[in-house]
C-alpha cells in the first residue's frame, strides 16, 4: 500500500492519515522570507552570490504560479547550475491539479503574483540583535491564515523557501534546547557544520531568557513563526503536511511551545535525499521534540539526462520549496495516479524548456 | 422555495444557481482600498469626517475577523451613530462557519489581520490624471487569485469596503458609455446625485481612450479591477456571489468588456435596501451591461430596538462590506437554517455589545 512513499517513522499513524486523505483536495502553502543569514559566506549555497538570495523565494512562487520568473531571468540555479526546488513542486501541483496559497513572511523583493502579507519584515543576521521583529504578532496572524484555510480544503500543505533556513533552524533548536548541532541538512554535499555553529553559538549568546519568541527573535528567521502559526491552527481541524526537511524540526520545535495538543494532526512530509542524508538527522531531530510521523516521496533523478537534476543524488539541495510534500500531495491527491515516476518526466520536460536545453 | 430571498430579476437562472451550490461550501472574499474621492466633501458619508475615511476598510475587515477593531477605537459608524454593514456581514459569516478572505487593492491603512496583496495602490482624486496605477497589473493578479480560490471552494462570494465607492462606480460606467447618471446608490438617504454628476464629469475631461484599464485608470478606484479579476476567473469554474449594490454594476461592466464568457456563472447578491432604494436603479444598470440575475437577502432592520439599524431602513448605508452576499451565503450554505431572522437577532446582540448599548 502506498508504494510511492517511504514510511521513516511512526509508519502505523502515518498511513492513517494518508487513509484519512486519500483521494481529498488539499492546498499548497508556500512560506516565503528573506533572512540576512543566507548571505553569510560558507553557510548558503546562496551565499556563493549574495545579491541574489533575497530573489530566490519570490523566484520560487512565481515559477510554480507562472510557469516563469519575473523578478529574476531565468529560474534560480546554484552557481553549479543545479535548479531550484521549486521544478519538483510545480510539476507535482500541476499534475494534481493543486491549488497555490504564497505567504509573504518577511521579504526583501516581493513577489509579481498574489501573496498574503501578515505584516512581517525581513530577517536580520542573527549574530545581531532581534534578528526577527514581532515574531509573536506574526505568528497570532498566521493563526488566523491556518484557521481560514481549515474550513476550505481537507488538508493543508505547508512548504517553504528561504535562502539560510537550516542555520536558523539550528538557531531555534538550539535556543529551545535541543541537542541540534550537527543534525540540520544542508543544500551542499559538504555541510558546513562548523560554519553554522560558529554562528548560532555567536547568536546564543544575546540571548537573554529561553520564550520561544524570544529565540525565534534572536536565533531564528521570520519564516518560522509564521509556518508554525499556519500549521499549528489549521491541524485543529485538518492534517497538515509540513514540507520540507530540518527546518520542520524548528517549526515543530515552536509548535510544541505553543500548542502541544495538536500535535497528532502533523506529519512531516519530504524527499529520499534528506531522508538518504548520512550529514544530518531528521529523524533524530523530530524524535526529541515529538515523535509525530515522517514520510517521503521515492522521487528520484538517478535516471536523469541532465547534470544539474543529477546533482540532487548526490547531495546538492535535496529540498525546499515544499517539494517533497507537494510529491507526497499529488500521490494522495490523485489515488496514486500521479507518482513519483511521472512527476520526473514532467520535471525532464520542464527543465529542457526551463534551462534551454 | 428560498422564502428568505427576494429574486428581483432573472428568476429562473437565479434558481438553477441556487439548487446548484444549496447547502455547499463558500469563501467570502473582501476586495478593499481606498480613494481620495471618499474624502470629497457632500459625495461620501465618510466625506463628513475625511480624516477617517481610510480606516473604515481595514477596520471593517478587523472586525469581522478577531470581533474587534485594531486600527480604530470603536467600530466605524457614521456621524450619526449608524455602524457599519460589516456587523451584518460578521453575523452571517459565524453563524454559518464561512470563512474571510481580505484583499487589500490598494490602501493607505493596513488591517492588522492577514490579507492577500496584489501590488495595489490607493487610489487618487478622479480629478486627477491616472488615479489609479496599474489597473490592468492588479486585475491579472487578481485573476490568479480567483483560479486559485475556484479549487478551494463550491463557490465564492466577493464584496468590497471602500469609501467613494459608488462615484467612482458611476464613473467608470459613464467611461464605458452607459447611462448610469442618476443611477448609482448612496450611503446617505438624499442621494447626492448632483454632486457626484459633477466630479464624475470633470474626470471624464482627462479620458483619451476607452480602453477598459484607460476608464478604470482615469474614472474608477482600486477596488474595481481587484474585484473583476476574481469573479472573471473564477466563475470559469464555480458560481460567484458578486456581494453589493450598484457598485458591482461598475465591476460587471469591466468583467464584460475582458471575458464576457463567463457571465453566466454571476449573480449579484445585496440587500432589499438596495431593491428598494428609489434613489438608485440596481437592476437598470445591470440589464443595461449584461442581464445576469439578482437576488436579495429579506434582512430587515425594521423591528430592531436601536435608531442606528432602524437607520438603515431609512436609507442610511443600504449595503457594503458584501453585507448582502454574506446573508444570502449564510441561508445558503445552511439549507436555509441561518435565515435573516436569526442574523437579525444575532446583529441586535452584536450592536449591544459593540456600540455598549
Amino acid at each position: 500500500m502506498y508504494e510511492d512513499l517511504i514510511f521513516v517513522s511512526r509508519e502505523g499513524r502515518a498511513q492513517r492519515i494518508i487513509e484519512e486523505i486519500w483521494g481529498k483536495a488539499p492546498l499548497f502553502v508556500c512560506v516565503i522570507a528573506n533572512t540576512e543569514v543566507g548571505k553569510i559566506k560558507g553557510i548558503s549555497v546562496a551565499g556563493a552570490n549574495p545579491n541574489i538570495t533575497d530573489f530566490t523565494p519570490p523566484a520560487d512562487v512565481e515559477l510554480i504560479e507562472l510557469g516563469e520568473c519575473k523578478c529574476i531571468d531565468g529560474v534560480p540555479v546554484t552557481p553549479e547550475g543545479i535548479p531550484t526546488p521549486a521544478l519538483i513542486t510545480k510539476a507535482s501541483l500541476n499534475l494534481a491539479n493543486i491549488p497555490l496559497l504564497t505567504i509573504n513572511a518577511g521579504l526583501n523583493i516581493l513577489p509579481q503574483i498574489p501573496f498574503v502579507d501578515v505584516g512581517g519584515k525581513a530577517g536580520n543576521d542573527i549574530r545581531k540583535k532581534h534578528a526577527v521583529v514581532k515574531p509573536q504578532e506574526t505568528f497570532e496572524r498566521a493563526k488566523i491564515i491556518g484557521k481560514n484555510l481549515a474550513e476550505l480544503c481537507d488538508y493543508l500543505v505547508v512548504g517553504e523557501s528561504i535562502a539560510g533556513g537550516t542555520t536558523t533552524a539550528l538557531g531555534v533548536l538550539v535556543g529551545l534546547g535541543y541537542n541540534a548541532f550537527g543534525k540540520v541538512s544542508s543544500s551542499m554535499p559538504d555541510n558546513p557544520h562548523a560554519n553554522k555553529e560558529k554562528v548560532v553559538k555567536q547568536a546564543l549568546k544575546k540571548l537573554d531568557d529561553r520564550n520561544v519568541f524570544s529565540v525565534i527573535s534572536e536565533m531564528g528567521d521570520p519564516m518560522i513563526p509564521v509556518h508554525a502559526g499556519i500549521c499549528a491552527e489549521a491541524a485543529k481541524k485538518i492534517p497538515v503536511l509540513m514540507g520540507g526537511g530540518t527546518q520542520m524540526a524548528a517549526v515543530l520545535a515552536v509548535i510544541r511551545e505553543t500548542e502541544e495538543e495538536i500535535m497528532n494532526n502533523l506529519v512531516i512530509a519530504t524527499t529520499k535525499w534528506i531522508i538518504n542524508d548520512k550529514t544530518s538527522d531528521l529523524s533524530g531531530l523530530i524524535n526529541e521534540i515529538f515523535p509525530i510521523p515522517i514520510i517521503a516521496t521515492k522521487l528520484s533523478f538517478a535516471n536523469s539526462k541532465y547534470d544539474g537534476l543529477q546533482a540532487y543524488e548526490n547531495g546538492f539541495v535535496r529540498e525546499g520549496v515544499g517539494a517533497g510534500g507537494a510529491a507526497v500531495a499529488a500521490y494522495i491527491r490523485t489515488k496514486g495516479k500521479i507518482n513519483s515516476k511521472k512527476i520526473f518526466k514532467e520535471i525532464e520536460k520542464m527543465y529542457k524548456v526551463l534551462l534551454n536545453f
